[in-house]
């Protein structure tokens, strides 16, 4: 396999781009990572995308993008994964360039979702669940990871605001992200008393409905010097998946798809929790975070609620998670949040993620989750 | 790029399966091509699809489908390129095992339309063309097919007629074909009478809704000897893509996503046209059958009809299409067509193609296109 580098990074504010359409933002995000990479001649486009189809009536749509773009005729791929849609473009993105069919790549996430009625969207989220056997019954799917943290609670004798700092974390780092879409900072009283959307989880604990655009350039790491920026290396590549019903599970407290795919990254990438700078992880509700951590080998069964700190998660902590705000902050935009994650990482790499700077980052872990833990995509990046 | 192998193949009837799950028939498809590949350990699932999202209300579905088939955890990823979804699940795992990443990968194209009014599918399959600029107008996908048909037959001076052998054909071939779903043979009378479905499109220039999957296994050719039937070489293997709406082609009719894929896929094979033995083309309407030949090498514009003989494209002509059927006779579940033509090429291949065997067949070209020729993946075959 080739080793393959990011040398380009693009991607619109996050926000309800009433006026937009999906083409009009991809094509922004597009644009801006190949104007980043020096504008290289491109051979493949790979979409990440969930909802087009449900809410935008557009399937087909990595070739709308390709075309929004202006790089037809290339070869354009839509990857879908639920939520992990966009850490899985860029997986795709990456095994092109790694296999040798393709030099120059971009991997894109899209999604617009905030044209529709939030019982749409709902609807259309509840799809990443189980058809026939959760959202049968009508089950929505923050029901669903509603299940998860009352479960946790129970189980490790937590309280909902031990789960605060995570989605205070976020509402501060993305307060310094300009590209971020909810950039008010929160205290734990704002947490307490966010309405309710299902016992146990609040809106502050949510990452909410939005739109956005974000996009890559990849190429071998041969090829990457002729690039303006400095090359971030694709350590480790990964993907995984467990059952999508939670019923059908052991102990839906472990993460077996976010587990195997951090395993299979550290071990690609020869390192391990220790060596990760900072941790881009799905924080789409304050229970992923702490059920991550515990999958990816950062803390124990029911442990890694004691992450909810700033000495651990914060800019200057031992592990800075949501460095730009994450889901929760900058914003979820289903398929492009693992696009979003990685360009951010390379901004971290770089050294031009601002007043988020986490000092002497080497070593960023992104990953992507899709379903309630039922796919996971992890990359580890490296300067 | 390491070469790669089919190493086996699985497929259900295509049928309206009432009475059966999304990932019961995806399941069976792949089980079927596991067990003909010697029930190898599997890296990676990739599942083309279109339609599950809009029609059965699962996204994440090849979350669904690894589960399914007892492939958990393993690598599972959606691929979507409208009609194309197959090619472009088969190309994806084509390039993870070309990029070493995965040795033994499942390609797996699934579509389950029959449970639904023809209304809905009707309306779902639009998605196929530009949501912005041709399905908010309220076109339907056969009618866009329809206007290509009409402005060939005004530009070259054909009649309806003329594209009939096309359609009987596929359904000659199909009532040799276990697997399909319109085993009965037609002839020029019933081609004629049969009820317009947007003119010049009739029932008998259409493939039908339906429900179906089909899988490969795919591996290193290094490896292929390990299995019990002869390897199948992919020798060429490529995607290519248009404008999604056809108003914005210099000229509609001369299809840029098919020749540049073709033209790409002949090159990589270090073959052209005069060596293919068998072509499996998209055949969704007839006009397509025509517009495919065209683009791809084997006709020059406005000849392609001339190819709508028997003597030409019958099993003893002198290029063989839709040997089983194709998309007419065999049926055409949309994100799974692709993955049925791969089997079927490598049923010509391994000589396993009874009655429709074609004799020598020593080079197979597969072709499966999105929207209106917007997207499209070619594969060329070889033992």
């Amino acid at each position: 396999m080739r080793e393959v580098g990011i040398v380009g990074i693009g991607q619109t504010p996050v926000s309800e781009h009433w006026g937009r359409s999906l083409r009009d933002l991809a094509g922004e995000a597009v644009h801006g990572a190949l104007r980043d990479a020096g504008r290289p001649e491109v051979g493949a486009l790979y979409v990440g995308n969930m909802l087009a189809g449900q809410l935008t009536g557009q399937e087909n749509v990595a070739t709308v993008v390709a075309d929004a773009a202006g790089l037809l005729p290339i070869e354009a791929i839509k990857i879908e994964a639920a939520c992990a849609a966009g850490g899985a473009a860029i997986r795709a993105a990456y095994l092109a360039v790694a296999s040798g069919a393709h030099d120059y790549v971009v991997a894109v996430g899209i999604e617009k979702m905030t044209d529709h009625l939030n019982d749409a969207v709902g609807g259309a989220l509840a799809t990443a669940a189980d058809a026939d056997y959760e959202a049968a019954h009508g089950v929505s799917f923050v029901a669903l990871n509603a299940l998860l943290m009352r479960r946790y609670m129970h189980e490790y004798g937590v309280t909902r605001e031990d789960f605060a700092p995570f989605s205070i974390n976020s509402h501060h780092n993305a307060a310094r992200n300009p590209h971020a879409m909810f950039r008010s900072e929160i205290d734990v009283d704002d947490y307490m008393s966010s309405p309710v959307v299902a016992d146990p989880i609040g809106i502050l604990d949510s990452a909410g409905i939005c739109d956005g655009a974000a996009a890559l350039v990849l190429c071998p790491m041969d090829d990457a010097g002729r690039s303006p920026a400095p090359p971030v290396r694709i350590a480790g590549s990964s993907c995984a998946t467990d059952t999508v019903g939670l019923s059908e599970r052991d102990n839906p407290l472990r993460w077996q798809a976010v587990a195997v795919s951090a395993r299979a990254a550290y071990e690609q990438a020869g390192v391990g929790p220790d060596d990760i700078d900072v941790f881009e992880l799905h924080d789409a509700f304050t229970i992923v975070s702490a059920l991550s951590l515990e999958a990816s080998g950062f803390a124990e069964p029911g442990e890694g609620i004691q992450w909810a700190h700033p000495d651990a998660i914060g800019r200057r902590g031992r592990l800075p998670i949501s460095t730009m705000g994450g889901l929760k902050g900058r914003g979820h935009p289903i398929g492009a949040s693992g696009v979003y994650q990685a360009v951010e990482a390379v901004q971290q790499l770089r050294g031009t993620a601002g007043e988020m700077q986490v000092p002497d980052a080497r070593t960023v872990m992104t990953q992507s989750v899709g379903g309630s833990g039922s796919v996971a995509v992890t990359h580890i990046l490296q300067i």
